[in-house]
């Protein structure tokens, strides 16, 4: 509390991210890393950046790496926003976007960034129940609002809503910006990227986080019609013009490039996923059915946050949400094959 | 202009960059970018972090960083922060810190982005006018107001306020937040870090973007009491709560912590300040006393866009800013000698 600071400051509630510990052997399941290194070709890229040439500026129109992402999804340059992680596209979406007279909709159980951005940037916002499945249903969202966001698939529960319904929403409402947040799609989703030349009223949000395993460089992007990236241009270039710096461009280029590597480390994650959430079933989990590189798992008779706290004392991390709803669940992001056996015998231990 | 824009984009004027170039052999004077590169130590620290263990999240509370800034100032860590470019640090500033009933007091002649802040976050923003002479004077900033920001030295007339003045504002503000944006300090200005034990009401930015010559890595940072501090972290955890990536918190420390070669770069572009400014007099100009690492300089009988225009044709970048009052100066950065030699040439060539 100061008297210094701006009344929106007061009733700020920032979001939490997950825990960065460092110990020695931990296993690190609570932040949906991605267990393999970036592409070589990243590496190498990023190597090359770091040099002499930071004195200067960075392209501030970030033309290499919009070109790159608009060849990619089959888009123009002005179909295609980038920033300093999908969480600053984000902010800057909520400011340009998502402000209007009627509320926000959102999933009342889904990336919980999104009551923190509306706070800040003062959106009403209504939270629109999952269903008993814990699926978003769009059916719910036939009513008055200015703009829908949600996460495809969401989070933590790692549901996926088919390309159909999606479009049903678009088509549902004309009128209204319906964002959707494709943080984790690479890992068994059907993106949007391919409605964004049909629905001027759709944009697209994507991170190099996850499936290009880069969460330590910090960039994400948008895709949308080219009006809508126009309106994010200028929230970006009043808040800061220069986002990305040279390195972050040229890892991003390299990464978006390697097309074979992000296939072929998505495979294996899923592949893992898929025995972590048989493994989980025989020791009596529910497991809801994920498309992302995490699962969202409770047990009808073990305690999620006494679990987390076991599964802490043996150094492994997993994410466990305070929240109604799912206070019994916890989120664990897929690690190595290797990880996912140690978890395995951790929770075997545990009950 | 689009329907599904928020009220506020349809009101925003975009901040300008000077424009990043790539031209062979083009003498680029127009950003106020460093001549030298960035510390050796800071490249190697660079290439060491951009690696694989980038497959996680960077420290989202920066703490290496911040205790690296804490050291160099004198300071605890809870009286810095940090972010992606002094221009995100002050989006952050104004936003949390600068919005409230009475108007914010900025200099007529300034850095331009704060207007644009001050659109993007609905401040209202009451210019006050430098004296004849293109100098703040604290006098003037003597009525009722909701907060104060500066440029110290202002930019960009490169005029510096001793810290004597900044001493008098603070103590004649008490109630009001007073910024003072240090962005070119070290090329012979006077720094209020040392005020920031003393004054609750002081808040100081910097960036490594100038005397670091790591503009194209984004890195800035905010010195002030912990109670203003704690307001910026509340709204840069609302926003982004990893601003910064890995490579980017490693080259900071590592470029922060090469004080000498730091010293010696910066007292390099002094050496070449003095010497531009006397041969820029000797052409007739009146150059401002700068302790910036640029010039800001006009000619009795040359018209300013003529002569950067002429100039843009020998491959010489150097920046014009069509304002009042200032629309016959030219903003020229401080190159090597050698690239001096070459503008005094041009000019020559062209008065």
């Amino acid at each position: 509390m100061s008297r210094y600071w701006s009344d929106v400051v007061h009733a700020l509630t920032p979001y939490t991210p997950g825990e960065q510990v460092q110990m020695p052997g931990l296993i690190k399941l609570n932040t949906n890393e991605n267990p393999y290194p970036p592409s070589p070709l990243a590496i190498a890229a990023m190597q090359a950046a770091a040099g002499e040439q930071l004195r200067k500026y960075s392209d501030p129109s970030n033309a290499v790496l919009k070109d790159t992402l608009a060849a990619h999804f089959g888009l123009r340059r002005e179909q295609v926003f980038v920033g300093n992680s999908s969480d600053e596209v984000l902010a800057h979406t909520f400011h340009a976007l998502l402000k209007h007279e009627l509320p926000l909709l959102s999933p009342d159980i889904s990336y919980s960034f999104y009551p923190t951005y509306c706070s800040l940037y003062g959106i009403r916002n209504v939270q629109v129940p999952l269903n008993a499945q814990f699926e978003i249903d769009i059916a719910d969202y036939q009513q008055p609002c200015g703009a829908i966001i949600i996460a495809n698939p969401n989070a933590p529960t790692g549901i996926a809503l088919p390309l159909a319904q999606i479009e049903a929403l678009l088509q549902a409402h004309p009128d209204q910006v319906v964002v959707i947040d494709e943080a984790y799609v690479d890992f068994g989703g059907e993106s949007a990227a391919a409605l964004v030349g049909r629905y001027e009223n759709l944009l697209v949000v994507q991170t190099l986080s996850k499936s290009r395993s880069l969460a330590g460089l910090r960039v994400g992007f948008a895709l949308g019609h080219a009006d809508l990236i126009a309106g994010l241009e200028r929230v970006k270039n009043s808040f800061n013009c220069y986002p990305l710096g040279q390195v972050a461009q040229a890892g991003a280029v390299a990464a978006l490039q390697d097309v074979a590597y992000t296939r072929q480390t998505s495979e294996a994650i899923i592949a893992s996923r898929a025995w972590l959430t048989q493994q989980m079933q025989a020791l009596g989990f529910e497991v809801l059915p994920s498309k992302a590189n995490f699962i969202f798992a409770r047990h009808p008779s073990h305690d999620a946050a006494t679990l987390a706290a076991g599964l802490r004392e043996r150094a492994i991390l997993v994410r466990h949400f305070k929240q109604a709803r799912i206070d019994q669940f916890l989120r664990i992001s897929i690690g190595t094959d290797e990880e996912c056996a140690q978890l395995v015998a951790a929770l075997q231990a545990l009950l």
